[in-house]
């Protein structure tokens, strides 16, 4: 992080506030209110496990996915970083059932007994995705440099060596697995990059680079934060040569699988965004009318039709998302899978009104979000008091309470980590429509429309 | 209609193309591929029944409200006019149980028997609902003109005289019984238009006059009708005085709970919309799609995208109406009711966004949505060869398919008895956007917002 | 029309509609009030003339495209129609001096005796651009039968026989000249269909096919026509072997100036609608703001809202096209070019957004735009007395008055000939993008760029 | 700045971007290339000046407003800071002389000698208005602590003593005179309120706070700023009882023309964005465009769409503001003043589709924008290899431009002080549309629709 070796991350505040989202995930699972919602008997130990560990075994389950990442939206007022390893041991309960099938391989009890493990311990999985990918014109196998995407350079009997790099880790650090799956469907002549597998996060030669956001040294020096616990960070994760032993390897050069292994990704992940953004909003729709409490703009009806703006936005995600597992099926490993052409639907939502959310809050939180003093200027012997005589809003309203919510609009809006994943977190906003495309049955339209026409074929 | 009586109304051409729309609804029933979606056992009756007079008795009758909706929108390509009994015998459901808990009525039994009556002889029922209103500015008693909103001028031993008209009365030549219910929450001292009721739609001093729609010629020609079976019309239904025997009154000067009455109904039937109208973009999706390939521009991104654009609108409505069942709840009288917060966030999608859908569809179409000449001129001796010539899309297309699928585009695109109801069906948009705010937990967000800014009231 | 010949269009009423739409030109331009702006002296002609037959010959002139185009789209509030034949005359003006200047050809000069003829006798031209196509993938010469882009046949010492059909001929009843332009780009092989020429609109074995439009019944009839004057139709041309004089050739085979005539007539019509359809937003806002006063609705702040974004958006397509003009310039013939980029710029906008405001429009009107009453119902004896009760809106208001006013909103939202123009006029939507970027420096945004982020390329 | 004086503002790092930008508008004004376009001859002095001091005297004038302001938002990436003083050098040039003429004072002639001044010096002035306001509620005279907005709290034969504060002073320190306008229209009661006047920027008393925005700590580290040389601030002005000499009093007491003074300003303030913000956009496009050189992603249509919609948005802006200048008129002053309807148009856009433009931006460059690690973790000696290794992108095209490209979409995209004016500056989005609304002629529109409709009023 910013040049330098972080010897114990978790005490470096801007990691732990990253972690503290994460926590959020453990405490309410174990707070009486809502210990219900966030936990269930495992069919796989017998035991009351984290919901984030357990891959959906009903209808119930998918449900329950969307409705405690609403909470934890609200809960936390960002990422919470845990939504993305559910979504990688989904993917793995139901992907490696069929690659089995094909090829009488036993990727799927393997993958068991780590999925056991990581309930066992309530472990927090990080999804290990998005490869660098080089020149985009290119296959894997074709680039110049072969590591452009992660891949196997050497089998030994203990395990698989790898080597490449995955971008956008959110929460790696507070992860204690790094699970790994295939960035794209891949064809003939990517066998070395068609990988699956999971490490710890602290694994000998893994590299966790923590990149820049946008507001990224508020943390550090403990001022200006606006959300007083959570934060997100994402880091870059360089698997420089690391080995991976067998039991954790659950698919290795099936290259027809990788299709299949990032589409069932993309689509739980691209629905998990429904659940926490919905939230997210919610407590965006709470600082802004929080806002117009405090600025004194309450009667405004064009401030009030902004906020419904943000309501309705909300609940298309929430809806579309909570359809897409209502409509959800069980596949042959028995774990159910959701519809994805909702959970898309739900995804190309986010991705270009998200932006329009933010743009309301702003608009009715009011033109401090660009340059509001910072507490240290509150404190100043100076200008303090001068500044708490003059940053007053609406009568009665605590000085302090203002400032507070002005500054947690800036964070909301305006830091990068957590507002660029509504446009890229789950993969590009073509990638969602494609998907929505091909998953539909167009023939079943065309019929649709040739009858009312009047049309037969011949 | 157009000045004059019709003797016969259903050997009307242009009633007929609704008779129609509406028959599909009974031919689906009685098909075998669809059976199973669109009939029940009844609880009430223990017979097979259709859904449509079904009041929802548990969370899979609402799904199935959506999803037999979709089907028949892709069916008939326009409004099938049978949503609005079922929302309002699903309303009546409700509320009248409602009032007789509060003051020892019988509303609630007449209804049953009623209910019984539509099941038996598997009836259709309409809407009536929106009161001309004369000032809007003014309460249904403030009026000058006490008719403005229906009202009860007389109460005799046989039952009630009702004077007013109920305006964009869909279908009401094709159902069988008018169900009346109030328009608006009212207040104290508009006890005479609280009123709830029904009659058989050819109840003597009842008038219909059915209006003009933008293309309402074309079925009375028998020409360039685009649909080749199924179009919509929507009478002004005037009550000169009308007789309404006790045992149909469910609700007689109760203002109290009119709100409830209006809001019950509009949330249902802005869901009845999620349906029909995903399932009417499923059909211009379908049109769309085959005018790509009628003018061989299969090939244009452009125009797959904006085919993805329709497909993610119909999702977006069918999931938030589908999540809005899936989110139901059971009422005192055993009815089950939808979340109104997704029911009308995808209304206001409808509202907003059936337009866009049209756009594309005229976009991807081509300019002859404005100006294809007529059938007549394609039969005419001296043109038509002419113009079969020169009209000739996509090689191997037959002509005579290019030019129905155009004119279907201009039935679907330029109609107005349907596309007008995108906006004003089940209310006017700011009445969507009044409820979805009404009906959200404001607190909850502000809580949340405070909660992440560490403001603690005391 | 409707397969019948029209033994005299003019006495049709429904062309009769579209003729005084065009007659409105004249009619403003010899009103004292408009005089000023509608006409200008000739600098070929030395006479006064009216501006719909110059070629701009200054800024000015450009401008005043804009402002009369504007003034009449309030006007009439539907399309004029004569625009397209300026557009034509304007295009000719340059392309016909380029060609010469590269082939010694005489095109210009021929040009020039038949625009003097146009201004002489203040003469409407019809612009006839757009070809059937047959089969988009394929170029004119490649198509199976050669005809689907209009064509020379033959060439005689009296001039060339023309063969081919050319749709969405708005007005071209109403016009005297019929002026075609080839529909787009062509290249090598191409040559036959490389043509430009003026002939009268009666010529001989020039078909018009009046095609239909959604409430093309209604001039004919006489009843609920909305807009109680003007109106617009479409027909398809067919040239079924029509000889042209060589004095009224003005490209005759010049392939490579194809480019330029399609790019320049499209930025010129892409311009007009700018000033036009603003015009008609005009009046659209016009009668949105007298519902509100009819019904009642004038205090609902929504509906005020909707009238400004109605406001905004006609004063973008004013303002883009205004700026276009402004920045204009001389082309080496001496006739002034309007800047294409703000010209297509106006020209997105108005095909993504007339179907807002046309939302809009609807929205702030109510339900009855789908389903009025006829004025034949009015005046029957039964239940006229019924209506006229029943549809008073606000106090004060006289019932007729709301009617019409109900009436030219249905007309003005509904009516397919002038809306889908909206889309589909002066070529696609796709058609502006594409222009848009090609006709942007790319190399001048990249440099900003690079110098802001301190990169140097070697 | 972050609770601590600063003693030498202009060699702090942050602030010296700030100046930079500033200081652009001199560079190219000495530029042999822009010379012709930034300066003029002053019709006060007969000297050459930089157009930034310099009153619109000419249409030609008010069009170069529009010109330069684009220019230099493709030059600096963000916002030059000198505009707000033109305008206010604008507004007082034709107010003050309309005080004048119904008062009988002497504003004019000293607001002649201050511009004298300012143009002989070529200095920077900064636009003081914003109030903070306190409960939005209340009129100035009504709030609780009359410091609210600026007022007057003493008078002396020397000037006057004025108490308050003015929030969002962008690029106070790099201004030589801060320029105070009154931020509202006031009525009777709030004469202590009405004033404007010039004071040196170092003037005792006035105390700068340098709030915090996204980014700010960029610039000061040296490190990751993406724009090399250029940035934002915007500090709050606290006027702590500060002397102002009576010639530099431009309006004292005159309540009747706050509004005048506020409205001519925010018109010159909104269209000088639609010259920057198109500016802006025009580096935005070319980074979209470097960025999709540098991922090899140049062939993806929908990338290709996303630039085209950016530049649309540019050209809406730039079109809109330069029709408004071309539309101008002289003032009794001699001053030009613009269009309002037609600048406010142009603000609209921005406010609605800035954010658009940036998530446009975000969606092609991709999820770096997000995480991209530090300029330091590319040099640390461990990690910097492996970065650079893996930072690869399109096959030719060095890393170091890719991460330089990356890290200015970062800023441009991010930087909260420059995007949050895009909402707010000029006033917020509501206030252009009231201005809109109130500068349009309702009764031309409504009349055109009654004449289409044959409503005669009586």
């Amino acid at each position: 992080m910013f040049g330098e070796r972080l010897e114990n991350p978790v005490d470096n505040p801007r990691i732990r506030a990253g972690v503290n989202a994460t926590g959020a995930t453990y405490e309410l699972a174990s707070d009486e209110k809502h210990r219900g919602l966030f936990t269930k008997i495992s069919p796989f130990s017998g035991e009351r496990i984290n919901r984030f560990t357990l891959p959906p075994q009903s209808i119930e389950d998918l449900v329950m996915r969307v409705k405690i990442n609403r909470i934890l939206g609200g809960y936390v007022g960002t990422c919470h970083q845990r939504c993305t390893g559910l979504d990688c041991l989904s993917t793995l309960s139901i992907v490696t059932y069929d690659i089995d099938k094909k090829y009488g391989t036993h990727y799927y009890d393997r993958f068991i007994e780590f999925l056991k493990y990581m309930q066992a311990n309530d472990l927090t999985g990080n999804a290990s995705v998005t490869d660098v990918k080089g020149d985009r014109n290119l296959s894997p196998h074709e680039q110049v440099d072969k590591d452009m995407y992660l891949r196997v350079v050497e089998q030994t009997g203990e395990g698989i060596i790898v080597k490449g790099a995955k971008v956008h880790q959110t929460g790696s650090l507070s992860s204690h697995e790094i699970i790994v799956l295939p960035t794209r469907a891949m064809g003939k002549g990517d066998e070395d990059f068609a990988l699956a597998f999971a490490i710890p996060s602290d694994t000998k030669r893994l590299i966790h680079v923590v990149g820049r956001n946008s507001m990224d040294t508020r943390e550090l020096e403990g001022v200006d934060c606006g959300n007083i616990r959570y934060s997100k960070y994402c880091p870059t994760l360089i698997f420089d040569e690391v080995l991976v032993p067998w039991e954790r390897v659950f698919m290795f050069r099936e290259v027809e699988f990788t299709g299949e292994m990032v589409s069932r990704f993309s689509a739980f992940h691209r629905q998990s965004h429904g659940g926490c953004k919905s939230g997210k909003i919610d407590a965006m729709t709470g600082a802004a009318l929080m806002m117009m409490d405090y600025n004194g703009t309450v009667k405004a009806s064009h401030h009030k039709e902004k906020v419904i703006d943000m309501i309705h936005l909300a609940e298309t995600l929430y809806g579309c998302s909570l359809a897409a597992s209502y409509e959800g099926k069980q596949e042959p490993s028995g774990t159910y899978f959701i519809d994805p052409v909702l959970a898309n639907a739900s995804k190309i939502h986010e991705g270009r009104e998200m932006a329009e959310a933010v743009r309301l809050l702003i608009d009715v939180t009011g033109g401090f979000v660009a340059d509001l003093p910072s507490d240290r200027d509150f404190r100043n012997p100076e200008v303090g008091e001068l500044l708490n005589k003059y940053l007053k809003g609406a009568i009665g309203v605590p000085v302090e309470n203002r400032i507070k919510m002005l500054r947690l609009v800036e964070k909301m809006a305006m830091e990068s980590a957590d507002t660029i994943s509504d446009i890229h977190g789950g993969g590009s906003p073509a990638a969602h429509r494609i998907t929505i495309f091909r998953e539909t049955d167009i023939n079943y339209k065309k019929n649709c429309a040739k009858r009312l026409a009047g049309i037969h074929d011949k």
